[in-house]
């Protein structure tokens, strides 16, 4: 049994005031899904073994460019950051995995262990980061990291990620995740395909460190911090590189980081078609790479991801993609914004398993696309709150993880230990 | 020698006005470019070299989905259209190839041959049509073509394909270039995986009856006929196809098919560096496909597209991709565009020859992306009309296109044989 | 009484095996609502209140500048469209009005009233037509229609609108939507200024023959047909129109006409402060002005605009925007993409009653941004899909539109009567 | 005769290198304009008397929300910004101004007015700062400022806005640029409506204050650092912002700051043409606000922005917007960067000077889009360095700015003074 961090009875009690209606609620779902064929239970069972990993940087408020605007009790360390996603996964039962972001999280490794062990947390894929300069850094990586034009600037990146792998061989992680900053603001700046290649020796070099039973998740951005142009810029550059570095090398797919108007969930199924799905980077946007909660601006886009993890899940012998939350918190209390979000994140899988897929099939043989596209729709359609709830309940959750989480009052108990932060301006000054 | 469809003479008349202007700017230039190192009569001679290919349907009058207003002097047929590409020739000197599009241009292969023989002109790749529904045709294209649900369908757009391929061998054709419509209008009217995977199947056929020394060129489009998916959206899953299909097969890209805002310049460098880029269909656009003239919009970005090819130009022993024009002229004479549009793509092929790489090479070793930006400013904001000018004058072409065929009064005499053509809705009623 | 169209006892048969579980459904989710507070009987009494016209033309099958692909059983003239309009109504009880396309739609006035009158329909605001030339007609709109630089042809598009509204006087319409495609292709080609002033004085010319209790509606969009500007591209411009013309004029929302990622909900809430939203054409839409059903693609966005609807409706004392659809069926049949449209306009109006607006106002107030977030969420989610086919069956229409539908063999039917229609290429030739 | 911050004779020796091939080519370029009937000196006169104003934060290295990287020799408060943008308009001749930002640039305003004095400058617009917290304010603007649900934050920051009034009456300045980045990250944090009249009420506070002979610039942006909506977040509400608070009220534009694909220099002639352009921030991007340097992606797009500019000073009778550049230099030497902004906006003024305008609008009228078009290329196409480097020339300042720039050893020499700053983190963490 692990450590809580809150007292469990506060759940339950605030489970009692709800549980009823809850049972009602799922009672009546269940009785509409079972005149649809579906048994709810087994859709239960396959919810409660879907979890979403929680990255370390997620329980501190974000910031832009212009501005961070700390909230209170903001995690001071690793240590804080670990107790803050115990509190997710005790309130959510859903996310029992943490994402670390070397340097940001560095610490003894057995301690790191120790501390998640104690907390019933493990470990997900290791994040290195070749964007900032760490302090004390020989070699700065304004102009590039694993791409950049000098040799001893490129060897520093990859040592920094096979330190990762180090780390996270230590702690129990199984994926090193590389995204770097590298690319280019003018026309001219560095020559695409030598930059290219020079990444993709480097990156040979960290895919040489990676132990057997690793992945390497390779993740494209569009653009931001490099704002004309970026090494590994969308799904076909992150394809080859994946290709080029061998088996244990898939894309990770973050659902901010294309073009406007482009479907995500078709450059996710070429993907899976093709081997080479990785993983995801959970989070929503309007504009660009805005990092909003997952789920807050397109609901519906999510699903039809879901969709196609649901029917490669359902067609291919051995399909784990990674699910990760990768989001900036910057006007919610991150607990809460990370504790919605996953839900979120089941809610879409959860619907997606609803399609009556057999259904489905027909109507794609006969190009019937009104009825194929209901069908998505009826799913999408159904609240299935009752069956999320009911997980969350029977494996020791609330069944309503915001209002409880306010019910502890928690966050304003760690603000009397953890100091306040001083806002401030972003990057640009 | 050829035959001139008009007098040539009075582009000689229209080229005495303007020589000795043309020789001084010529020569100031070339005192200006000797400055810098290079030689221009260099330069001219690569120039002179460089051609693009001109579609058979650009010189009719383009429409949209809600109307289409023909000009005067419409061609009626195919022969028509290759005398409208001969003018075209004729003045610019450089445009010797025209490309057909079958069944649009369909005539008796010997007839083809001869007649552009007569005009001087070649063929250049052949282009399928499985995007609309010829008359008399067994199978619809309504729900997709070499990826439809229905087996038959699908045979029915190979054997087109193979239609084109035979029809190209008989007329000297050494490519064929595949762009379908398919795609889907609903989320889930279309199973991606399986949908792709008929196209594979069906491609593989058509490369099939491939001969050796033709190339296979398949062009991807974000969007549009299909508005919610299309079967080949991006450069990623083209060059799937590319490498699925074999060695003969490349991608095409059309400048006008992307994602809003995505950097076109990296997705040809990438092409290059993976040896897939098989050639171009210029045109410009502010929003979508809107088949713009070459460089109308945006002549900066076609001059970077430039850049990157005259780089490989430089550095790959055997580069040589396809260039034609593929644009809708819904306001413009046609011919006006597309002479225009020619000389906006040897004009940027022409200011790339003047970048200095070796100075480039430097500033990108060097980090120095101000001076790196400002070397291709420089050859950018050099006006290299007199080198293009003189290109055209010493082949025997106009030193002003248009302005000689405006002269010519070609458009009157031709409205006098070619009724005209009623107007009318486009595709929407 | 007015004539059913097809046999309502087919629709009371469909019913009759749907009704005990719809009962069940409205029950339980009454039950629901009750725990919230919310009143289900009152829901649903003011959703059968909600209507959404029909455009006449969205009852033949759309097309792409591609390609068109018919449909059977297309409808010949107006009054077959008549007649599908009325099918639409009959099932869904939600579409009493049609809105005519002038000149595609002209006939007898009487005529057109009195098969209205019988099939139980109104008409809804008038369509002109000056983005296509009709045959004989005098002067050209291929370089614009009201800001065309040429006065007769101002005239020209002047006196078709005016003519628009005569029509519309004498079948009972009160309105008059006004959406032009001038624009220009190429930078330069119009003065931009210029071409705007000749644009208002040609809508004060219609303005002056608006009766007075009639309302003018303008429609702006970002681009297409012109594909470097518009002359109305966005809400900024048509609100200065609206000011320009005077109080009955009012600006028109289509839904897929904006720059990509633009928030639209925002420009409904800033026209319905300043008084000039009118109205909107729906649709949904991926990339461009896509044409696809509403709701097809983003559901939530959908919903979000009617949030702002119904936030306006409680606290304004005269709010009554147009609602119409207005869409491009190219792969459905449109009576069926029509109906289930429409209920999509009604399902978003629906969960929007459903908001608990005085705790989002409170959440709002104290910048509690999950929670506020969630107010919207909770509704949007719960399925109201019980509420509007209990509307339906109380009104006499179909619990499942499409159901019944095909179970009636409506199209089969008129395919015996209307003679099938010839596909084609669509405007590129 | 006010100070020189670095030597005269070390521009004068750069010049004494290039003077004789400049005037060569000044000679030949005057040449080739007198033969289009443009008389090269008045040209030059018209350039000479153009200027704009540099920010007093661009000289300082930019950073993003992942990290800063740091220059050498960043000034360490305003009185060497003041320096850095001395040496900027020494070498330019173009840039006699400087905008403040408080309050990063707060000081006693008798120590900057001198200080400004002494080195040639004046001042520009103020800039106020509401989007970031200052140490020590009561009340934060985490959730807005002028539009903050609280009474106290919004008069916290008109008091703000008009301590920038005062500052400024103080120095000599004549503008207020109001910019915040209130909005909302999530659908219904904020009540659009309420919002934007807690906004207005508050402005029409700050406009209060303002002075008669001042004007006051609001700045739309369609997002950052807000993530779903932003307050003032395009043209149309910042006319109806200049429309609510008065005569003195005039819009800005910033080049980075609209949709993707939308027309910019539409807007602009809309609010030249009701009367509300009050000025621009000069930049670039390729994806959002990416503020880099002015014309390095799209330099047609620029020119096409004063093709309406140029127009309008020679059709209004009191013209005058201003002109200010706002980059973010993150991988380039900020003055470097900013000498050749300054020159990229002249440059974009002059190209437009050139245009043909009575040939212009001769084939507007006519239609002729071609012929339009190719007007305004001619113009652009025409390289107008040595205008440019005359006009430095015979103003005192460097015929290469760069150049001279680099050999002066300006940046060395202050790094020595100037300390160190350490990199890392953005706003992220």
């Amino acid at each position: 049994m692990h450590e809580s961090i809150f007292d469990q009875s506060s759940i339950e009690k605030d489970n009692a005031a709800r549980e009823a209606t809850l049972r009602r609620d799922y009672e009546t779902l269940g009785e509409r899904l079972d005149r649809a064929g579906v048994a709810i239970d087994e859709i239960k069972q396959k919810v409660a073994a879907f979890t979403v990993a929680i990255p370390s940087w997620g329980v501190g408020t974000g910031g832009t460019r212009f501005a961070r605007f700390p909230g209170v009790g903001e995690p001071r360390d690793i240590f804080d950051k670990l107790e803050d996603c115990a509190v997710i996964n005790q309130l959510t039962q859903a996310t029992p995995s943490v994402s670390l972001h070397i340097p940001w999280d560095k610490a003894n490794p057995n301690r790191l262990r120790e501390t998640a062990d104690r907390l019933g947390l493990g470990f997900d894929a290791m994040n290195s980061n070749t964007f900032s300069d760490a302090q004390g850094q020989a070699h700065s990586y304004k102009f590039g990291s694993l791409s950049h034009t000098d040799a001893a600037t490129r060897r520093q990146a990859v040592e920094h990620n096979i330190e990762c792998i180090e780390i996270g061989k230590a702690i129990g992680s199984k994926a090193l995740t590389v995204w770097i900053g590298d690319g280019s603001n003018f026309p001219g700046q560095a020559h695409f395909t030598r930059q290219f290649e020079r990444y993709l020796e480097a990156m040979k070099e960290v895919y040489k460190a990676l132990p057997d039973d690793w992945r390497i998740f390779t993740e494209h951005k569009m653009y931001e911090p490099a704002f004309y142009s970026t090494v590994v810029q969308d799904w076909g550059t992150n394809y080859l590189i994946s290709k080029e570095l061998g088996d244990k090398a898939y894309c990770l797919v973050d659902l901010g980081h294309h073009a406007p108007n482009v479907n995500i969930e078709m450059i996710v199924a070429r993907l899976i078609q093709f081997g080479k799905l990785g993983g995801f980077h959970f989070n929503d946007s309007k504009y660009g790479d805005d990092d909003l909660d997952t789920g807050a601006i397109d609901p519906y886009r999510l699903f039809l991801v879901f969709n196609e993890l649901v029917d490669a899940e359902l067609n291919l012998p051995d399909f784990h993609p990674a699910h990760m939350l990768d989001q900036s918190h910057n006007v919610t209390d991150p607990i809460e914004s990370l504790m919605v979000s996953a839900a979120e994140v089941l809610r879409a899988y959860t619907s997606a398993l609803l399609v009556d897929r057999k259904a489905l099939d027909g109507y794609q043989q006969a190009n019937d696309a009104l009825m194929a596209t209901l069908s998505l729709k009826t799913a999408f359609r159904t609240d299935v709150e009752p069956i999320l709830a009911m997980v969350r309940l029977e494996k020791g959750g609330a069944i309503d993880p915001v209002g409880a989480y306010r019910a502890s009052g928690y966050r304003q108990k760690v603000a009397e230990i953890r100091p306040a932060v001083a806002g401030g301006s972003g990057g640009i000054v």
